[in-house]
This record gives C-alpha cells, structure tokens and sequence, in this order.
C-alpha cells in the first residue's frame, strides 16, 4: 500500500499528562509505617504504585508513583502526612543523610507531561506541606527558588540536627519532629552499570573520568569506578539525567570505545530501577540504523493513544 | 536501595487481552466506500482503528484495528457486512488477487492474546459471516481446517471468476456479488528494508537468497533483493512473520555480515507500518548487551500493566 488513506487524525495527539514521583522517607525498618505512607499514597484516586523499596542500613524507603499530576500530588501529600505523624527525627538513625521524615519528593514528567508542569506540582505541594502539616520546605533542581539552591546537596547540608540554610517556604525554624521537606522536579534519571571484563578497578575509574560530565565528558551523566568484588570484575557505574540530550546508547558506545582502547571488553550492562521506552527505542532505531523511526511507529504507542483519544471523548460526552 | 521492600505483584499480571486485525478490502478507488467500512468497524464499542490506507492500481484497502478479542470480532463483522453490501467484484478490477469484497481478514495476537485465541475468534467470525451475510468462507494460515490450506495463495488460486477450491464454510459456489472470505489467524508480522552502499541489485538478491526461509536461511523470514532506483541503491525487503522466534536484531546483524562479506555496508533500514514493542525492546536489549532485561523493567510497561490491574478491580466492584 503506497500511502495512507488518512493519516491517522490520532497519531498525532498527544498523550494525557503523567507525571511520577520518587519519593523518599526516613523509615527503613519498621515495615508497618512504610505500608501506611505506600497505603496512603495509593488511596489518591489515579494513583498506581510501580515500586516500594526500604533499606534498613539507609533506615530510608523510597515509593515510585505514577499518574496524571493532581492525583499524583495529592498521594505525595497523604503520604507526607502519615511520614509527618510517625517518623521522629530525633530518634532516627541512618547511615543515609537526611532532612526530613519525608525526606526528598522529585516529581518527574513522563509522557504528555512537561518539566515545567512538574514545577508548578512541586511549588503547589511545597506550600501544602507547610499549610496544613507546619513542616517547612526546601526547593531543588528545577523546582529551586534561586540557582544556588538547584543541587540537592546545599539545602541538605548540616542535615536535621544541624541546617546549614533556612528553608525557601516557613520556619526558619524546622519542625521538631519531622524536621523539613525537600521537594523538587527533574527529568526521569536512569541509571544504569556497564560490568567490565577485568578486576581491574583502575581501568573502570579511568573510563569514567573520561566520560562524566565533572571531569569533561559528556553532559548530564554522573559516572563512578567499582570494583564488583563476588564477580572479579569491574564496574562503570553511571546516572543519567537526560537522556534526550544524551542518550544511552551514545554512553554505552563511548565505554565501549575507551574499554576497547584500554584493550578491555564489555561483559554486559544492567539498568537498576526502571528504564524509559523511548530510551529503548531510541537505542534499537540507532543500532538498527533506521532512517524513518517514529515513536508512533510502535504498534503499541499508537494503540495508547488511539486508546487516550477514545476516553477523551467519552469524557466530553459525559 | 538493595532489595525491593515488596516484589510489586502488578508486574507479572498478565495485560487485558488485545487482539489486532489487518482487514483487506476489494476497493481502493472509492473514499465513499472505504470511510464506511472503516466506520462500520470502529462502531463496535472497544475497537481502536490504528490505520487505513487504500491503493488505486490494486484497488484494495486495508484497515488496521485493535481492541479486546470481542469487540474486534464485531468490528470485524460490521466491516465485511458494509463490503458485502457495497462492493460488486463483478464490476471490480484491480491488479492484486483477489476472491470476495471483503478478501482477507487476519486476526493477530497482541499483548495478553495468543494464536489460539485468535483461530477461535477467527472461526467464530467465519460462522457469522456465512450466517448472517450468505458470504462462504475460507480459513487460513493458523485458523485452517487442514494443512494444505494454511497458505493464503492456495484458497486464493483462481480468484472470484474461477475459484480452484470450495470454501470451508457455505458456498460451494461464491457469493454473486461479493465472491468468499478469507479469515486467518496469524502472528504479527514485521516488514523491515534494508538499504545497501551499492547500485549493484545482485548484491541484495545473494544476501536474500542466503537468509531467508525458502532457501534455507533462517526461519520465519521472507525476503527480496530490489532496485531502489530513485536513491541509486539496492535494498533486500523482508517480511519477518515470527519475530520471537527469528529477532529482527538477528536479521539485521546477518545482513550486515553478508554485505560486508561482499564489500558493503548498510545505509539504513526502514519500518513499514508498524512494529511491536517487543522487538525494540529486544534489539535495544541485545545491543546494549543488558544482562537483567525483561520488559517489567520499562516504565511505561509497568504503568500499563498497574492501571489494567486498577481497571481489573474497579470493574470488580460494579
């Protein structure tokens, strides 16, 4: 068939606004208080809970939650609350550091969604934290009210007993049990280890100098040397924080070039955590050299959103 | 985060079952036509239309759906109803083969769907289509009654003027006006070109002849060498009709070893129509030698299968 009959009005729509949001707390070994803040997360309607994970060295548990932004907002805001009323700073300890009871809360845009729409969700969840629970606020990355604020690390500093800054929204005080809350937006991160066929760790560390953006390489990726002990090999371990603008399969080429010139082989990669489609699809269309690649030439994607479209419309008729 | 706190019991709940349908009519010439089949079939309730495209020369066209097994079934019907009613092949004439209005209609699994389910939705369509229309039926590929009539070509030979077999179902002689039917059930196919550095077409033929299927290459794979005149290169065109057991990254890396055999490289390749997550998944997997994959680690996957796992329970509760 030389050409669409129609070309498909829906191809071309975009999704419904999703957002996620990764959130951490300070409770990584009493079981029962992680599954009341997950509990209440997931009572927010059009909320689905992809993941709870808790460590008890860390005494830190993280929830990945996904759905459209208000209803994501709001099961970030319920699960703050329980955090609030059953997390005591003043009796926690952790090898992690920490801020907050609900520690550090990034929302992230996913399909149909903007960065800039995760700014509005974090400022809006920021001065609920601090009207209704009293517990003050910091803001990071692009969330961050003034660009010294944007990294993480500064607004952590000093950590619950001892703050460096005042928080961007209440106090100046924190609160005495649940200390502050930092809240920001960023791109979906992902990370992910390329495993070397050497135990020699220097080899590993040489080749993410070369590569990490803090020493020169390539933009938005974090990237550190490790010994992988139990498997006598070598690790390239990275984060990724935006794959659009540097994709994966652009980093794995490059470890394999820098290994290759140090006469050192790649055994195999793994991605911790979860991964994004269109990093996938972006790797297969470049190694499969395809010259006409689409997202909306996976079968799947035009079926979501043929799916979206339809719902859409029902809801107008409603 | 060591260990997940709680392995998600979402992740390996299977998905609601798809099913597709690639329906093939015997009219190309009139958009009239072709809009009312084509909203024949989206008036069943669940049916999503991903495409439709009609050609003059073959005077055919081909409308592309998906949906729940059911809803396509119907889809499905209602489309061959609108054919029958409107298309004489009689007065029809086109270069492409052809046996009734509604010519072939294959029923293809998708996530959550397998072949069988599709051969009954297959038969249970050709009961329905010889009830209610009067139109006789052929079966096909999987949904066949006997092993010499899986190939379309077979049911197929002698066309509507001098058909060489009688149907499965009904008849024995056609349709007056709109000859017989031919319902399948088959895997989904990928059709994939690749372009070659070279004007030499003899190149594409040997790489063609070497891999594919008929000539002892490798399983479930079709393939041609052609001119591509326009660019001046020669492509090897492939139907690839089981990309699970044969992966498209095994094609693509076999034909780039044939041509470097011979001295050249690859331009590009191209996607025609669409093509499953599945396989990029696959290849991306493969290329970035990725040693934990599996599909539940792609975030979207793993959003689909919560909110099908959500929707399961909220229809639960009605």
């Amino acid at each position: 068939m030389p050409y669409d009959f129609e070309v498909n009005p829906l191809s071309n729509l975009p999704a419904l606004p999703m957002i996620e949001c990764v959130a951490n707390f300070s409770e990584g070994r009493d079981a029962s208080t992680v599954r009341a803040i997950k509990d209440a997360i997931a009572s927010s309607k059009g909320v689905l809970v992809l993941r709870s994970e808790m460590d008890a060295d860390h005494n830190r548990s993280v929830v990945t939650f996904a759905g459209p932004p208000d209803a994501v907002a709001e099961g970030a805001l319920r699960g703050i609350a329980v955090a609030v009323e059953r997390i005591d700073l003043r009796t926690h300890r952790g090898v992690h550091p920490r801020m907050g009871a609900a520690d550090v809360v990034p929302f992230v845009p996913l399909e149909g969604a903007t960065l800039q729409d995760c700014v509005v969700i974090a400022r809006q969840t920021g001065e609920e934290v601090w009207r209704r629970l009293g517990v003050p606020v910091y803001f990071y990355e692009a969330a961050a009210m003034t660009p010294e604020r944007r990294m993480l690390e500064v607004s952590r500093r000093g950590g619950f007993e001892r703050p460096h800054h005042a928080p961007d929204l209440g106090g100046p005080a924190l609160h005495p049990s649940a200390g502050a809350c930092i809240i920001g937006a960023r791109k979906l991160l992902i990370a992910f280890n390329i495993n070397l066929d050497t135990d020699d760790v220097s080899v590993a560390r040489e080749i993410a100098l070369k590569i990490r953006t803090s020493s020169g390489g390539m933009p938005f990726l974090k990237a550190l040397g490790l010994p992988l002990a139990a498997r006598g090999l070598a690790q390239v371990s990275m984060n990724l924080t935006d794959f659009e603008q540097t994709p994966l399969h652009v980093v794995f080429d490059a470890v394999r070039r820098e290994a290759a010139a140090r006469g050192v082989g790649i055994v195999g990669s793994e991605i911790i955590g979860l991964v994004p489609k269109k990093a996938l699809e972006d790797a297969a269309a470049h190694y499969l050299q395809c010259e006409n690649f689409d997202t909306g030439l996976v079968l799947e994607n035009r079926l979501a959103r043929a799916r979206s479209a339809v719902d859409e419309a029902e809801r107008a008729l409603e």
